[in-house]
Formats: C-alpha cells, sequence, structure tokens
C-alpha cells in the first residue's frame, strides 16, 4: 500500500509516520510527501528519509481546480491508496475528497466535534475546557467533520499555556495518527455511518 | 455551608452526593432537595436521607417568575449558599441565575461545548466520538454554556449501546461531582474569564 503525507509546516507527524514505517508498525511505502509550501520544514524530513517530495504551491495555478489537477496526476503517477493530511492548511474541494472518499486521514488538535478550525488548542484553552485532545478522522466535505477513528484525552492543567498544552497533544497525535494508519493499512476499519468500528487482527475480513 | 439539590429524576447524582456529605468528604449540609415532579425517585432517597424535599411543580403557577419566586423563598428560608443541579430538566432564568451567580452547579453527560442538550449521551454515540464523559459546570444564562469546573474522559467502545456507554458515564459522574462540589464548599475554585482554576489547599485564600 502507498501513502503520500500532504504538509504545510513542521511535519511533526510526518516523522511520526515515517518512524512507524521504518520499524515496521505500518507496514506500507511512503510514497511521496507534497507540501503547498516550499519553506515547510516536512520538505526536510522526507528527503532524509529518502522520500519523493513535490512542492506544489497554489499561486502557481490559475484555479484550485488546476492545483488540485496537478497533485492527482502525481497521486496517480505514484498510484497512490491512502492520503495523510498531517498540518495541511488547505482545504480539499468536494472533487478531490469525493475522487479519494474514505482513503484521506486528517488530524485535528481538539476533541471533535469541539473545536474546529485552525486554533484548536488556544480554543479549547480559552474557553477552559479541562479534557481536550487530538482526533483523527476520515476527510469528508466539511471541516474537521468526517468519521472519527481515534481520539486521545489530554488533560489541561491550570499552568498551561498554549506551547504546553500543545506540546502534550502533539505527543498524543504522534502515538494515535501512525495507529489509525496501521489500522487503515491492515484493513481494520469498518465505517457505519459516521461511527467507525475497529476490526480484530483476526475478523477483518 | 447549606446545599440545595434541584432534581427532577432517578437522583443518582443526589445519592453520590448525600454519600460524600455522609462519609465527611464533603463538609457541608444537604438542607434540601427541590423537585419539579413529584414522582421523582429522587425524592425517595432524600427522605431516606433524611433531608428536606419541597415538591415544587410549575404548573401550580401562572408564570416562571412565580414558580422560581416559589423556590427562592424556600432557598432564603434555609440560608442556601449553593445550588446543585442533578437531573433537572429545566431552565432556570436569567434573574435566578444572576441571584446565584457562580453558586449554581450543574452537570452534562458530555465533554462540553460537545453535545449540549438533554440527549449529551445519545447525541455523541451517534456522531461517533471514541472520547466522552461528563462535565461539572457553573451555570450561566446560557444552557450548558457556564465556566467547567471538571470533566472526565470516557472511552466509547465500539460495541456500545446508549445505555451502556450512560452507565459508565454515570460512574464518573457520581465521582466527579461530589469532588467539584468538595472544592467549591473548600473555597478553592477560582474563576478566571472561562477558566476555573484549583487551589491547593494550602493556598485556598
Amino acid at each position: 500500500m502507498k501513502i503520500a503525507v500532504f504538509c504545510s509546516g513542521r511535519g511533526t507527524n510526518l516523522q511520526a509516520i515515517i518512524e512507524a514505517v521504518k520499524c515496521g508498525e505500518i507496514k506500507a511505502e511512503i510514497a511521496l510527501v507534497i507540501s503547498d509550501n516550499r519553506d515547510a520544514y516536512a520538505l526536510v524530513r522526507a528527503k532524509e528519509a529518502g522520500i519523493e517530495t513535490l512542492v506544489i504551491e497554489p499561486k502557481d495555478f490559475p484555479t484550485r481546480k488546476d492545483f488540485e489537477k496537478e497533485i492527482i496526476k502525481h497521486l496517480e503517477r505514484k498510484k497512490i491508496d491512502l492520503i495523510c493530511l498531517a498540518g495541511f492548511m488547505r482545504m480539499l474541494s468536494p472533487d478531490f475528497v469525493q475522487r479519494y472518499r474514505n482513503r484521506i486521514l486528517n488530524i485535528h488538535p481538539a476533541l471533535l466535534p469541539s473545536f474546529k478550525g485552525t486554533q484548536g488548542v488556544k480554543d479549547a484553552l480559552e474557553y477552559g475546557v479541562k479534557i481536550t485532545g487530538p482526533t483523527v478522522h476520515f476527510v469528508d466535505e466539511k471541516v474537521d467533520h468526517g468519521p472519527i477513528i481515534l481520539q486521545a484525552a489530554v488533560e489541561v492543567r491550570d499552568d498551561d499555556t498554549e506551547e504546553t498544552l500543545a506540546e502534550r497533544i502533539h505527543q498524543e497525535e504522534h502515538r494515535i495518527y501512525p495507529q489509525a494508519i496501521k489500522l487503515f493499512v491492515e484493513g481494520r476499519l469498518k465505517i457505519e455511518g459516521r461511527r467507525v468500528k475497529i476490526l480484530n487482527e483476526t475478523n477483518n475480513k
């Protein structure tokens, strides 16, 4: 199975996925890392791991459709089975999502459906929740909305700042994102409406 | 310190509070249990514990204002310091909330701000979250909205029904609601905007 990881930034989740592949936990190949930002440090990580990288920047295309067409061309060239968004700061179009229906995963730094959007950690902290944590979910046409695969609980401490809280959430992200990808690759995720059930290793038919 | 508990139903959280008072964990008196429903089993539990009970039903009053006036009369008669809503299925008016500002607690069976309203367990299950759990919060003018005191994480299992999930959430409710009341009674809750900080036993000045 071939995976493409889409990144815009530091790529710490990419790093966690790279390591899970390297140690054999995820039995698949990361065939491509695509960034919409040529300065993303994720590109350095990918190159260091010997993974093909592509910078595809929206500004180089007249429309989003053309931008995504370019992405799709490379996904097809590499015969990609699974797309993992890892800090990819861009909405995919409904057409794109439909083409890769149930084959795009995303990670969000809050317990969805709470605190959607780009400030999941900050918003949770300001709201004053005592429990937050990351969510791995399938991507559908709406922002941070598709069926949930895994979540992890992170306690908010009284003295937390956005930075200290984000740090503990990221630790959990790096644990559950590779775990969710492993389950996908092993064919153990069964979507029933909005619920995602996890099949045992023995009955994954 | 004197506590009034408002109930509409079975009163399992009331029971947990009664027991925490009885064993000395909460150093306060439950001086009054008020129900808006004469058939609430909570009334039986209160009587068995030797607590004064009152049935105050909205249908016996021309307006909500009159209904609440009757409640307030008894709260003042008993010199109540803290109101704990425990399965009380009725909105309190902004006037009432203002009168007892930061002295009304509520428990909700979901991780607020997710799944507000009367079907917090069912809605969480249908949404497909993997982590849910109860929230104890101060009551403000909006439904299920005030500053959060404590939350607990409960894992949703693939084979959960509303009943099995509710059962595990209730267990956590019965643990964190008395704990939150204890913190209130000991003067250890400090509200800063939307965040509630918990003071140590030693620095609760």
